[in-house]
């Protein structure tokens, strides 16, 4: 893992410029494919795709019995744990429908309601992410949505992963499709003959998945486009190199585009954090991928102090931010743009990523700059309300006819004045 | 304005399908050749599509100034008093962050930050919105928006409308660029070297505005891709058929692809309504515009009860729904999806579309179903905030490398035991 200061990681940060997810002529014929034809080319996709053929996508009841019995107790009492934690963060973000009376004959509100149907893309193939079957469908479930569909690709036998079922059983998913890809994404955007079309899709998925999202954004609500997952710790001298390395490691463990970034203002504890990072390695299961994620985008860069370390962490508005230094809550207040914020040296990423309770669906690529981990608000809208007496009307009838005119629409005045005529005659 | 069924109405509806917006070559194009060229393309599209050659974008002081000589008095007044209503609404909005004391040795939180830089579109040609940049700017601003650039397109002379430029004045933007199109969209999203890159961008445009605000979502925020304006009036016996022809109207001298739309559960309403709509148009400025509109989208539609008008407007979405009826608050908990609620009969939509204090940027081509009208909570964010003492976290440590471990991610778990290791040590 390389050591370098921050005009050094600066340069390489402006090189590697935030890619646009770019639109795929292929991804977009999938979903003209699936519009137009429905379950035929849903079935067609799955084969190509897949690999198999399927004569129903919907993952029947007795798949997730037959799960129930294949995975282990440990697990499904973990999965039950993890859920009470993300509703008591959760519950906390539920909002409420309000009203004001402004003034005499004025009220004027702000009314709540849940999407209705939302759908939910998980990941397949080689990995299997139960937690982020929980981290989407509970903060849904929270804001009452009344219908949520899960997505995720089959394997070879078309079979879906039994962890991801329990997970989808324990979370309250209504019901689970053994579909994958840019056709999934087509699916629940348009609907076909057996897939409901839902309102908002929500859920990670690779590039293909993140074009097919930003291309139908509009026909449904996305919550984001997604990116390799990052991590960026800010280290003082009461930093334990290993912790610090070891958080590192886990991130850069995702993938090989995964970003594990250290700030610190000590150059004996940048050594000692590569040096821990190299030992530490050795041990790990997943280490071809670590390397290759550290080579590209694993850094430790040293600053000449802790409020310059934050001003480089607002800069890069990281996914997870780790406080590992004396007085974190100190700092907080400076902390600007980043997903989740880790305070102290017992709250590694890991523990955001499968227990503590706020959702690890967060802002990617420096996307925390303008928005916000999932949440329950991502699956509530708001409808703006508004009652106006006769004479409170009348009183502001002259601010409404001079603009409207001023921009030309008098059809606007005339839809207040012949209000006030009528008063008048 | 023909008059309808809701059979006839749902089955034209259904021909006319939520049009996606379309990625066109040229709107890349322009994206593609702004990143690469900067200043120097920008200069070279506003000759070709606004007619004029610029040697500096930026609104100066004394084009400022100017507007305020040359606008009228009254005018002014009606825009603060509008930024006065709007301040009083929005201001309930703004989200405060939280932190909570979860269990013992375990805090939680939401830190809520605004964006630091936004970008507001703003039309021009042959239409002036002043009343826009206060809907857009005022919310920003509550946020707490460090910096506010404004775009808007130049005319042939290379000016900008004053009434325009006053609102941004009263509203308080920061910095105005004579620049609009796809190319003012993709100078704001990559900067130029007179343009700073911003965070997210909102604000109305044309078909190009659209698609490049769709594109580069993702490098930026977006506040939605608007399309044409709607309105839904509901209306039973006690609705005065002059004011909801009066509203209808108003909606459809919007342009020709506007939606007005009637619910009514009598029909010789229906009739009074259409005869008020042919009346009135007699009178008004923008005749052709309306009578397409009305033509194209403009319906009365007959239903059995008020529930059904209720259930049709939900399956609508629409972006204004007025409730013209004898007891609007009662149905008021049975709506699920609008932009805005209009209640009773002197609620008409100008009166939110200048005045009330909600924001008129609302959810538009049934977009209600998952979105809300633009706010405060657009120009801020959330950061999680998680601290675990040392005894917290081992407590959660078997769930987490349960988890850990089950999804394949074994640095995830060992970046818990290795801290726990400690411990036994």
């Amino acid at each position: 893992m390389k050591i370098v200061d921050s005009k050094q990681f600066l340069l390489e940060k402006s090189k590697r410029t935030k890619e646009d997810v770019d639109f795929d002529q292929s991804v977009l014929a999938i979903i003209r494919e699936i519009q137009k034809n429905g379950d035929v080319a849903l079935k067609s996709f799955t084969e190509q795709f897949d690999g198999v053929s399927l004569d129903s996508f919907q993952v029947t009841k007795e798949e997730i019995e037959e799960a129930n019995q294949i995975v282990d107790e440990t697990f499904i009492h973990a999965v039950k744990n993890v859920k009470k934690q993300l509703i008591d963060f959760h519950e906390k973000q539920v909002e409420t429908s309000w009203f004001m009376e402004q003034s005499e004959g004025v009220v004027l509100g702000q009314k709540v309601t849940p999407i209705e149907k939302v759908g939910v893309y998980i990941p397949g193939g080689k990995a299997s992410y139960p937690s982020t079957v929980l981290m989407n469908v509970i903060p849904a479930k929270l804001a009452g949505v009344s219908s949520i569909t899960m997505v995720t690709p089959p394997d070879e036998t078309g079979k879906v992963d039994p962890q991801v079922l329990i997970a989808a059983k324990v979370a309250g998913v209504d019901q689970i499709y053994k579909i994958g890809g840019a056709q999934a994404i087509a699916a629940l955007a348009y609907g076909t003959e057996t897939i409901e079309k839902v309102d908002k899709i929500v859920g990670p998925g690779n590039r293909y998945v993140a074009e097919a999202k930003k291309w139908v954004y509009g026909q449904v609500g996305i919550d984001m486009i997604a990116g390799p997952s990052e991590i960026c710790v800010i280290a003082d001298e009461t930093a334990s190199p290993k912790y610090v390395a070891a958080d590192l490691l886990s991130q850069a463990e995702h993938d090989e585009d995964a970003t594990a970034v250290c700030i610190t203002i000590n150059e004996q504890l940048a050594q000692n954090i590569q040096a821990e990072v190299a030992k530490q390695l050795q041990t790990l299961d997943r280490q071809t991928i670590i390397q290759t994620s550290l080579e590209r985008n694993g850094r430790i860069i040293i600053v000449e102090s802790l409020s310059k370390a934050i001003d480089l962490a607002n800069e890069i508005a990281p996914e997870h931010l780790e406080l590992m230094i004396e007085k974190p809550t100190e700092y907080l207040p400076f902390i600007k743009h980043a997903g989740a914020i880790f305070l102290g040296e017992y709250a590694p990423e890991a523990l955001g990523d499968y227990f503590a309770g706020p959702n690890h669906t967060l802002p990617t690529n420096g996307t925390a700059t303008f928005s916000s981990p999932l949440g329950v608000y991502d699956f509530m809208k708001k409808s703006s309300i508004i009652h106006y007496t006769k004479s409170a009307l009348m009183k502001a009838a002259p601010f409404i006819t001079t603009l409207a005119n001023a921009e030309g629409l008098s059809a606007h005045a005339k839809s207040i004045t012949i209000r006030k005529d009528e008063e008048d005659a």
